[in-house]
Protein backbone atom coordinates (compact mmCIF):
# COMPACT_ATOMS: atom_id res chain seq x y z
CA UNK A 1 0.00 0.00 0.00
CA UNK A 2 0.83 3.47 0.03
CA UNK A 3 2.03 5.48 2.80
CA UNK A 4 2.08 9.26 2.40
CA UNK A 5 4.08 10.41 5.53
CA UNK A 6 3.86 14.32 6.27
CA UNK A 7 5.23 16.24 9.09
CA UNK A 8 5.31 19.60 10.90
CA UNK A 9 8.59 20.03 13.11
CA UNK A 10 9.33 23.39 14.83
CA UNK A 11 12.51 24.59 13.68
CA UNK A 12 12.62 27.54 16.04
CA UNK A 13 15.05 25.98 18.13
CA UNK A 14 18.16 23.91 17.15
CA UNK A 15 16.98 20.85 18.71
CA UNK A 16 13.78 21.12 16.58
CA UNK A 17 16.06 21.23 13.54
CA UNK A 18 17.76 18.25 14.57
CA UNK A 19 14.04 16.63 14.74
CA UNK A 20 13.45 18.07 11.29
CA UNK A 21 16.53 16.14 10.11
CA UNK A 22 15.93 13.05 12.14
CA UNK A 23 12.64 12.55 10.54
CA UNK A 24 13.86 13.09 6.92
CA UNK A 25 16.78 10.95 7.59
CA UNK A 26 14.52 7.59 8.61
CA UNK A 27 11.57 8.99 5.30
CA UNK A 28 14.06 8.58 3.15
CA UNK A 29 15.13 5.02 4.07
CA UNK A 30 11.60 4.21 3.63
CA UNK A 31 10.02 5.84 0.88
CA UNK A 32 10.50 8.66 -1.69
CA UNK A 33 10.55 12.52 -0.88
CA UNK A 34 7.98 14.01 -2.98
CA UNK A 35 7.91 17.90 -1.37
CA UNK A 36 9.86 19.26 1.51
CA UNK A 37 7.85 17.29 4.17
CA UNK A 38 5.66 14.75 2.10
CA UNK A 39 7.29 11.50 1.53
CA UNK A 40 5.19 8.21 -0.28
CA UNK A 41 6.40 5.25 0.90
CA UNK A 42 5.58 1.78 -0.18
CA UNK A 43 5.02 0.06 2.90
CA UNK A 44 3.89 -3.69 3.86
CA UNK A 45 1.89 -3.37 7.00
CA UNK A 46 4.93 -4.61 9.44
CA UNK A 47 6.80 -1.73 7.78
CA UNK A 48 4.10 0.88 8.18
CA UNK A 49 4.13 0.20 11.91
CA UNK A 50 7.93 0.57 11.91
CA UNK A 51 8.10 4.01 10.83
CA UNK A 52 5.45 5.08 12.51
CA UNK A 53 7.01 3.53 15.62
CA UNK A 54 10.65 5.15 15.07
CA UNK A 55 9.87 8.65 13.97
CA UNK A 56 7.26 8.63 16.92
CA UNK A 57 9.97 8.61 19.43
CA UNK A 58 11.95 11.66 17.57
CA UNK A 59 9.29 13.99 17.35
CA UNK A 60 8.48 16.69 20.12
CA UNK A 61 4.63 15.40 20.86
CA UNK A 62 3.97 19.08 22.16
CA UNK A 63 5.41 20.85 19.05
CA UNK A 64 5.84 18.89 16.12
CA UNK A 65 3.51 16.68 14.11
CA UNK A 66 2.54 13.57 12.00
CA UNK A 67 0.14 12.23 9.37
CA UNK A 68 -0.32 9.64 8.16
CA UNK A 69 -2.24 9.20 5.12
CA UNK A 70 -3.20 5.15 3.50
CA UNK A 71 -3.82 5.93 -0.18
CA UNK A 72 -4.11 1.63 -0.92
CA UNK A 73 -3.16 0.01 -3.85
CA UNK A 74 -4.74 2.33 -6.58
CA UNK A 75 -3.05 5.28 -5.84
CA UNK A 76 -2.25 6.25 -9.41
CA UNK A 77 -5.39 7.97 -10.13
CA UNK A 78 -5.60 9.55 -7.08
CA UNK A 79 -2.71 11.81 -7.42
CA UNK A 80 -2.09 15.00 -9.27
CA UNK A 81 0.92 16.83 -9.20
CA UNK A 82 1.98 20.51 -10.39
CA UNK A 83 5.09 22.18 -11.08
CA UNK A 84 8.64 21.28 -9.66
CA UNK A 85 10.12 18.20 -9.11
CA UNK A 86 7.71 15.72 -9.29
CA UNK A 87 8.56 12.44 -7.36
CA UNK A 88 9.54 9.38 -8.82
CA UNK A 89 7.25 6.02 -9.14
CA UNK A 90 8.40 4.01 -6.14
CA UNK A 91 7.35 0.70 -8.09
CA UNK A 92 9.24 1.44 -10.61
CA UNK A 93 12.84 0.21 -10.74
CA UNK A 94 15.01 3.51 -11.70
CA UNK A 95 17.22 2.31 -14.70
CA UNK A 96 20.11 4.25 -15.63
CA UNK B 1 -14.47 13.63 -1.65
CA UNK B 2 -11.94 14.85 0.67
CA UNK B 3 -8.55 16.17 -1.16
CA UNK B 4 -5.69 16.84 0.57
CA UNK B 5 -3.42 19.57 -0.94
CA UNK B 6 0.11 19.59 -0.08
CA UNK B 7 2.42 22.20 -1.17
CA UNK B 8 6.26 23.67 -1.29
CA UNK B 9 7.03 26.92 -2.21
CA UNK B 10 10.55 28.52 -2.44
CA UNK B 11 10.81 31.12 -0.12
CA UNK B 12 14.29 32.41 -1.07
CA UNK B 13 13.00 35.62 -2.30
CA UNK B 14 10.85 37.95 -1.45
CA UNK B 15 8.36 37.06 -4.41
CA UNK B 16 8.63 33.38 -3.24
CA UNK B 17 6.89 34.18 0.38
CA UNK B 18 4.39 36.49 -1.30
CA UNK B 19 3.48 33.04 -3.27
CA UNK B 20 3.43 31.02 0.06
CA UNK B 21 0.96 33.65 1.95
CA UNK B 22 -1.25 33.26 -0.95
CA UNK B 23 -1.34 29.75 -1.88
CA UNK B 24 -2.03 29.42 2.19
CA UNK B 25 -4.53 31.84 1.76
CA UNK B 26 -6.50 30.28 -0.66
CA UNK B 27 -6.35 27.05 0.67
CA UNK B 28 -7.89 28.40 3.68
CA UNK B 29 -11.02 29.54 1.86
CA UNK B 30 -11.40 25.69 1.00
CA UNK B 31 -10.43 23.51 3.70
CA UNK B 32 -8.95 22.67 7.08
CA UNK B 33 -5.14 23.54 7.46
CA UNK B 34 -4.16 20.04 9.33
CA UNK B 35 -0.13 21.28 8.67
CA UNK B 36 1.76 24.18 8.02
CA UNK B 37 1.67 23.33 3.85
CA UNK B 38 -1.12 20.94 4.21
CA UNK B 39 -4.69 20.98 3.68
CA UNK B 40 -7.56 18.74 4.05
CA UNK B 41 -10.41 19.76 1.90
CA UNK B 42 -13.92 18.46 1.19
CA UNK B 43 -14.60 19.51 -2.25
CA UNK B 44 -16.93 18.23 -5.59
CA UNK B 45 -15.76 18.01 -8.59
CA UNK B 46 -16.52 21.38 -9.18
CA UNK B 47 -14.78 23.33 -6.04
CA UNK B 48 -11.66 20.64 -6.67
CA UNK B 49 -11.17 21.98 -10.63
CA UNK B 50 -11.24 25.27 -9.16
CA UNK B 51 -9.05 25.55 -5.91
CA UNK B 52 -6.51 23.74 -8.74
CA UNK B 53 -6.85 26.00 -11.36
CA UNK B 54 -6.27 29.32 -8.59
CA UNK B 55 -3.27 27.32 -7.16
CA UNK B 56 -1.68 27.15 -10.29
CA UNK B 57 -1.88 30.30 -11.54
CA UNK B 58 -0.53 31.57 -8.51
CA UNK B 59 2.59 29.22 -8.06
CA UNK B 60 5.73 29.55 -10.49
CA UNK B 61 6.08 26.18 -11.92
CA UNK B 62 10.00 25.84 -11.86
CA UNK B 63 10.52 26.59 -8.63
CA UNK B 64 6.86 25.13 -6.58
CA UNK B 65 4.87 22.63 -6.35
CA UNK B 66 1.43 21.34 -5.68
CA UNK B 67 0.22 17.99 -5.03
CA UNK B 68 -3.24 16.96 -4.47
CA UNK B 69 -4.32 13.35 -2.87
CA UNK B 70 -7.96 12.07 -3.60
CA UNK B 71 -8.66 10.18 -0.64
CA UNK B 72 -11.82 9.49 -1.23
CA UNK B 73 -15.34 9.89 0.82
CA UNK B 74 -14.36 6.92 3.33
CA UNK B 75 -11.00 8.41 4.45
CA UNK B 76 -11.58 8.55 8.38
CA UNK B 77 -10.26 5.12 8.67
CA UNK B 78 -7.11 5.87 6.37
CA UNK B 79 -5.62 8.80 8.47
CA UNK B 80 -4.09 9.04 11.27
CA UNK B 81 -2.20 11.93 13.25
CA UNK B 82 0.72 12.01 16.04
CA UNK B 83 1.42 15.14 17.64
CA UNK B 84 0.65 18.40 18.02
CA UNK B 85 -2.16 20.39 16.55
CA UNK B 86 -4.61 17.84 14.94
CA UNK B 87 -7.10 19.08 12.94
CA UNK B 88 -10.89 19.86 13.25
CA UNK B 89 -13.50 17.29 11.70
CA UNK B 90 -14.22 19.24 8.76
CA UNK B 91 -17.81 17.57 7.67
CA UNK B 92 -18.76 18.00 11.48
CA UNK B 93 -20.30 21.65 12.90
CA UNK B 94 -17.70 23.44 15.16
CA UNK B 95 -19.85 23.65 18.46
CA UNK B 96 -19.11 26.70 20.74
Amino acid sequence: MLILITYDVNTETAAGRKRLRQVAKQCVNYGQRVQNSVFECQLDGVKYRQVKAILEKIIDKDKDSLRFYNLGENYKTKVEHIGAKAGFDVTEPLIF
